[in-house]
């Protein structure tokens, strides 16, 4: 297990002058079936894989679950295990941000809407620790889920725009067997709202049949169908049901070849977000 | 030549296969000894050197000089040939930034006094594109000149905070034989303007002298030597003079034990600054 940055560059510098390529999951730790789908990924397409697991203060609002954030490192150590146990990267927060850190990266454009309205620091904190996290790493490659569709969008702007030597790709949501989008924050619920969570990836499902079945491309029928499904269940409180396209993160008034429903709701104290990308034929 | 990110990334791969460390030069071109120094410091310390020439828009605010800005490529491109032919990299604006173009990196403490001040967009546009350059070339060490020595602690504390591979070299600043520091904007001053210009660097020995010979501690005093000297030249209209600590551009009241001293002032249209630092014994 690394500790530390100059640690970290030793280890990096050894990959490379061995010709290995660095695959890279960068996580919060609280790894579930998600997590280590990432690494199985990286397993496959890189000689080595580093998992990093840093609870990043950086990207929690002053009235977000950064202190509750649930912390199981022994936990995560031992399911790594169990995915050809890769090189672990575990920093404390005076080792990423030392006395007088100063600096951050800003992404506009996809970092603005949706998650950017409700959480507005929280992109640059997850740009900044990124980009900290692929430089001081020397990744040649890092794997992202899905499920964070907004993030993916905002680590890819960055890498495009300041021309970060980073391959990003995105593995597909991993899902519990009733379909709720696998998340640490699952951890959160209690018996009833973890029954009225199913509704969130319900709803995408019935979205995703109204467009590609029945040929709906008026988004406002297709939102009325979401909430309408997520309304089902009583506690869940709808921050947005954005359809848009996955590249700019625009919202579509009609259904697009290529278009993202993004969902976000609270329940109780916690929220939760779920998205799905549909492809439609040009008919 | 190079003229793309994407040429420029197969030459730094084909350097960095070789084992070879790549020394970075980033320039805005119209190039003069200063910036010939850097390559040739380059040369003594790294296999491969680059030099890039780009005239960067963010970095100049809307009422600055990005339009006049002396551009003389053929010029740069024979006299880089006279300090042993490095590797050229010349993007146009739109290969730099590329149409929805939206990261920026801003850097807080010291980006904030003194030019800072001033160009209130300067800094976030240069440490945005340095970094850009750094990650597109793969440099291993970068050389930039004292002359900008705030624009060098903005660059060094970005490198610090991001984590950023790359090993930051400061050279000393050239001088014109009268002890004008030499800068590309020193072309638009008219000859009477340049006459007058010489006080800068004359104001800058005074106080050195002060500080090292006299012993003089206050720093009013050395800033009210420093000023009258510059108001000898009548067209010379004073922006700052700053007496601060080098590492964090603090603003001292006694002289340091380190202590750089930094001066604009603008002359007709012209921006001149100019700086020293000084290291007194511990008497």
């Amino acid at each position: 297990m690394i500790t530390t940055i100059e640690e970290l560059r030793r280890w990096s510098r050894q990959q490379h002058n061995s010709q290995k390529r660095i695959g890279f999951v960068p996580t919060m730790g609280a790894l579930h079936d998600g997590h280590l789908s990432l690494v199985k990924t990286a397993n496959q397409c890189c000689d080595s894989v580093l998992v990093s697991i840093f609870v990043n203060p950086t990207q929690f609002g002053v009235n977000e679950d950064f202190h509750q954030y649930p912390r199981s490192l022994e936990d995560d150590l031992r399911l790594l295990q169990t995915v050809g146990s890769p090189e672990v990267f575990v920093p404390n927060v005076t080792e990423m941000y030392q006395t007088g850190f100063d600096v951050s990266v800003h992404v506009g454009g996809v970092s603005q809407p949706f998650e950017g309205k409700i959480r507005p620091t929280h992109f640059d904190g997850v740009a900044t620790v990124v980009l900290k996290l692929f430089l001081a790493s020397g990744a040649d490659v890092a794997f992202f889920g899905q499920k964070d569709f907004q993030q993916v969008c905002v680590v890819r702007k960055m890498v495009t725009d300041l021309n970060v030597p980073v391959e990003v790709v995105v593995c597909p949501i991993i899902r519990e067997p009733d379909g709720l989008a696998m998340s640490s924050r699952n951890k959160y619920l209690s018996k009833p709202q973890r029954s009225q969570a199913v509704v969130l990836s319900q709803s995408l499902i019935l979205a995703e049949k109204m467009i590609l079945d029945e040929k709906i491309r008026d988004v406002e029928i297709v939102r009325k169908k979401i909430r309408s499904k997520i309304e089902t269940a009583p506690d869940m409180k709808i921050d947005y049901i954005a359809i848009a396209d996955p590249k700019t993160l625009h919202e579509l008034t009609i259904i697009n070849f290529d278009t993202v429903i993004l969902i976000a709701a609270g329940i109780g104290t916690t929220r939760l977000i779920d998205n799905v990308i549909i492809t439609t034929t040009m008919s």
